[in-house]
């Protein structure tokens, strides 16, 4: 079988639709491409896309992406909610099925080297791919965003990219690029709008704080018109083997109670695997002896 | 896309492994098609084939199937714990996916006439495929089993068959073709080993007692060496959009209580549909607004 990659750019345009449905459609043009999914946000002026399908061609339509978004986005012009470095913030590739994180990780390197020589852009490579060890998390990587990377890439030897020009690409700026596992973005919504309750909550069950592994958390207002003001607990699930749903869940349950509170619902964001929510219902039936190859439609997928 | 359809023909012989093993073989030969599973049960002297395809691969698989068990297989050598009326017992097509239950019932009876044509063999048409009300149960279609079909088909109109001659296959007796729904094998071990509850609770869940619909139940006492002794509730949910897993497991956990038992475990035999065990998930995580297209596998096989 060949191998089943993703590739999960994020543009730092959110508000031009016509420029994001450009990108899109370019990803969409590229034969052996499925394009699963993809997102626009304004507050963040930032949009994800999603694409999956084997290495050559998700590296084919990462590069004619690459090319669109230094043709059409400006970071001269850009400002946003959300931390970036460049009109492509990020480029990670994950792999699907049974292909091994050592392939997106080669894969990671070779598009990286491509994309820096063909568009003159500095390339930092990160998570598993990362070349340096202080640039495995992309919040170092990002540090100082785009205007910081503009005073300090030539000027300090730290920030050297790992390909291409040591000056930032005059509109396109610089861009992380890297492999990872499949990410899980999953909210609980607590039945409270108690704001504080929920950064508690987020404090104690995040990594970087000491909590469970793997497990990045924060504290969200939810003020929609026409529904209860929930205080939301907002996570990325990085390595779901580690720490999956089910045992977030139970221990912000756990921690909700303590206070007196509950979780309302929980709502989960864009794509997960199969695996992640399988191991829920496992869990909650206490089944065994159960594995994947009994879901129909994974058994099927697996010969095809 | 097209059309997804599986098969799971049943065949009237555990014993042989070597004729199970030519069917098996004669179905993974034909191109387009998958063998998903199958299980060879000496006590009920029988076997089940489980594959998947589109529906002209699916067909030619189980007419070389039929035409193999028709040779290999001797109903007046047959005898085993499980109903039965032919060499082939029956032979159910099932939608997949995104496929109409209409296209197996039309395929059903496509096939039927084929076979009966070929093989000069008897057809019954059961499940949605039934062209009489009262064969729309096997149990109703499989009354009397062969032996007791050989002395009425021909002598009782009541008997005729929808297709083929209305004497039995000197060899191969009847057989019957319909369509259904996905079936669901799951079974509940309570944390007991008092038979009489389990029989209790089987009584009180299935359909045929006036319990949960679309639910058949019996119970079974376990008794596996090194192992508890369990007292098992063993079910067919024979559709589990009205009757879905999470349901029959909290009823029965339930009932179980009442007596002072729990559930100990649950065990899923063979294939399940993604969307009953995904359900099971979004219960028990009070999910909100959950799509199975969220599924990276499933949104992927989508696309193929």
């Amino acid at each position: 079988m060949p191998s089943l990659i993703e590739c999960v750019p994020n543009f730092s345009e959110g508000r031009r639709a016509e420029v994001v449905d450009e990108i899109v459609r370019t990803v969409r043009q590229i034969d052996g491409v499925t394009l699963l999914d993809y997102s626009r946000d304004e507050t963040h002026n930032r949009s994800v896309v999603t694409f999956a399908g084997s290495a050559e061609p998700v590296v084919r339509a990462a590069t004619a992406a690459v090319g669109r978004a230094v043709e059409l986005i400006d970071m001269e012009q850009h400002s946003g909610a959300h931390p970036r470095i460049g009109s492509v913030d990020v480029i990670p590739f994950v792999p699907l099925g049974a292909t091994r994180m050592e392939e997106c990780v080669d894969l990671a390197r070779r598009f990286g080297e491509q994309i820096a020589r063909t568009y003159e852009l500095p390339v930092y490579l990160y998570g598993e791919a990362a070349l340096r060890p202080g640039r495995r998390r992309l919040a170092d990587v990002r540090r100082g965003q785009y205007e910081g990377l503009k005073a300090e890439l030539g000027a300090d030897p730290e920030r050297d990219p790992d390909f291409g020009p040591k000056r930032p690409h005059p509109r396109a700026g610089a861009v992380a690029v890297g492999a990872r596992k499949p990410l899980i973005a999953f909210n609980v919504n607590l039945a409270t709008d108690d704001i504080t309750l929920a950064q508690r909550i987020a404090e104690t069950i995040r990594e970087s704080s000491g909590g469970l592994p793997a497990v990045q958390a924060m504290a969200v207002q939810l003020e929609n018109p026409g529904q209860p003001r929930y205080a939301q607990v907002s996570m990325n699930l990085v390595d779901w083997e580690q720490t999956g749903i089910a045992r977030v869940v139970s221990e912000i349950r756990q921690l909700a109670r303590q206070f007196g509170a509950d979780i309302d619902h929980c709502e989960l964001i864009g794509l997960a695997p199969a695996g992640a929510l399988l191991e829920v219902a496992a869990e909650a039936l206490a089944l065994r002896g159960f594995n994947a190859d009994q879901v129909l439609e994974l058994r099927l997928a697996k010969d095809r």
